[in-house]
């Protein structure tokens, strides 16, 4: 099967059903996606693998998926809209392409089917060594500021700011990004075309320009309330690590801070006045332990690099050239330091442990060995599963 | 031996010696308050008992403190100003007096001789539920805000807000607890008749007429830069937990929390905004997780009872009847949630234990039991040692 053949799949997936889809990327697991669209098309289930035949019930679910994406058939234009999208100046990548980025995958059946591009940057090479900071968008004049200076840091010394593209934080970490020069991405719950929220399509356009504006919806897809919910995971699986600036007890912030933890990737957050309410979901992930407490652009860094000067590129080199990174380019045992190269050999070759096990087995104490893993996790030596921690497979 | 002389034994060694000698402390584990003061009188050392006489370099140690002390004979008044300091409202508090707070025990040699204290209020009652909170002098309006509305809100709540008495985030403590007419205990590092800051001798008076104004030195003594060093260990020490409001990098009041922290006393800090240098101090042991982020009176009773609610008294309760509380009234093992409950089994019944070990006995997830911990050794239930933690003799 010809890999354009399978981008046009793919792209024609991204018409026919919601992202996130589980009965989709089960199915996307155990098929190809041009058999999964040529079963959409005709209305029957693909052959009988492990992943659509065994059990009744499982096929009744997946007969009715069926029926939810044939409602789409009409949405789909001739070639998947590839040709429109290319001359708009809009790509598509889909896992497996050299540009995919390889932490995304960590998702399993939740990846993206493919993700759709505005901009000239190779989105893998900018993910490498990246960081979501999102936010509020009610922030606060100290909120939108200490997102713009952190963002403005962490550009300068080669880091791609990731968010969401909405008012408040989300502005002001790409606005402090690119007045650097550093990448950023926006990750969009719509097409990249469309201009939500409308005030900021100069914004998107500056991105485009000098980042890249990404989502897995087609163009011309109308943003939606659950869409953005969905769109989170993508924005926390595609970066190192998550920075919270602002977010109230309600923020959808929140929602893709759960997400970098349940991935196992470094989660930040940065106080404010304990008389805001804006920064009153920080305050309490804090509190809870479920993130640490970040106050620079100095805190991240150590937070995203256990090999600590190593990782960081002086201010001025090119953000395009990272020497090792955390997703994609894992870094070699032997660079790590003493009490992660401790940890890390505590974990056994199969299965996994729990944190206290852990300790024990590296005579590590427990703080220390919490903030091993966050860092290991983050430079993809092991990853968090039901049972605690395993090695991630190279 | 009466205790009469016993007091007036202590409060001569009050005058004679810096509160915190360690060769004090170590000869009072051995000897007779009253042996002590007459050894320093007539220049000689007591007895030969272990605590003096077996090794040379013990003994040489011994004789230079001795020459120490003796040189401040002249400072002694008649009667170890007991007399004067009753005409002038202030009376000797020590060890084993119904009024001494049994968890100054917990810093063993270190504890005070005595006492000396300026308020009708029983120390040891006002203890029972109190929680320092102390910051930097150089408070910011945001920093003296939150202080006094915290300090408010727990005095509402029936606690003791201790503190050191000084401009800024103490004054703002102290002020929080009278404005709402709940308990507040200064702690000053000099007589507790030496208006020290100046600016600061009406408020004294205040805290005198509604608290107490305690010290370690006899009345008269002047402050001194490592006075308020070994002043810290005492608030720390007197109080089931200290909330830092606001602390530059290189304040004071970290100084206080490092001495919390050793205690195994629940040690907090209130976050502010990153652009201030006064909150820097907070955010590090945050950041480090030496101290749990808390921004209201309920995170911090919350980190104070382990009985949850039953330690809460209702607004308006009198603040000098609580029911159980942390040093010296301790809760009985039936009262512990679940967590606590099981947390506290996983200790042995003799010698001490690792984290990681109560962890897996326990069958606790670590941040529970990290959490238990505090809450367990901010009881009095255990305590923590060189080699982990420890259940107290009771």
């Amino acid at each position: 099967m010809s890999p354009d053949r399978q981008a046009l799949a793919r792209a024609s997936l991204t018409y026919l059903a919601e992202p996130g889809d589980p009965a989709l990327g089960a199915l996307l697991e155990a098929c190809e996606p041009t058999e999964v669209v040529a079963a959409i098309t005709a209305g029957t289930l693909p052959g009988t693998g492990p992943a659509c035949g065994k059990s009744p019930a499982r096929r009744r679910a997946l007969e009715a998926a069926l029926g939810r994406w044939r409602i789409r058939l009409s949405w789909l234009p001739d070639d998947a809209g590839l040709a429109d999208a290319r001359r708009d100046g809009i790509r598509l990548v889909c896992p497996g392409d050299p540009e995919w980025p390889a932490s995304l995958d960590e998702l399993g059946p939740a990846r993206p089917y493919a993700l759709w591009l505005r901009g000239q940057a190779d989105l893998r090479q900018a993910c490498l060594r990246s960081v979501s900071m999102v936010g509020s968008r009610a922030a606060t004049g100290y909120g939108a500021h200490v997102a713009g200076e952190i963002a403005a840091d962490l550009g300068e010394r080669g880091w791609t700011i990731v968010s969401g593209g909405a008012y408040g934080i989300d502005a002001a970490a790409h606005r402090g990004a690119l007045a650097t020069g550093a990448l950023t991405v926006a990750v969009l719950a719509c097409g990249v075309d469309y201009p939500y929220p409308a005030g900021h399509a100069d914004l998107f356009a500056d991105i485009a320009t000098h980042g890249l504006v990404i989502s897995e919806w087609p163009p011309g897809r109308q943003p939606a309330r659950l869409r953005f919910l969905v769109r989170n995971r993508t924005i926390a699986a595609v970066t190192s690590g998550t920075v919270i600036v602002e977010a109230g007890e309600r923020s959808g912030a929140l929602n893709t801070a759960r997400h970098a933890a349940q991935l196992g990737r470094p989660l930040m957050a940065v106080p404010g006045p304990v008389t805001s309410a804006q920064s009153a979901g920080c305050h309490r992930i804090i509190r809870e332990w479920a993130a640490t407490c970040v106050t620079c652009a100095d805190d991240v860094i150590e937070m995203l690099s256990p090999l600590g000067a190593s990782q960081t590129l002086p201010p001025g080199a090119a953000p395009s050239a990272p020497k090792s990174a955390a997703a994609g380019a894992v870094p070699s045992r032997d660079e790590l330091d003493t009490d992660s190269a401790r940890v890390l050999d505590a974990l056994p070759a199969r299965g996994a442990v729990g944190t206290s096990t852990i300790a024990v087995e590296a005579g590590v104490d427990l703080d220390t060995v919490l903030r091993c893993l966050g860092l290991l996790a983050g430079s993809g030596f092991i990853e968090r599963c039901e049972r605690g921690w395993r090695l991630r497979r190279r």
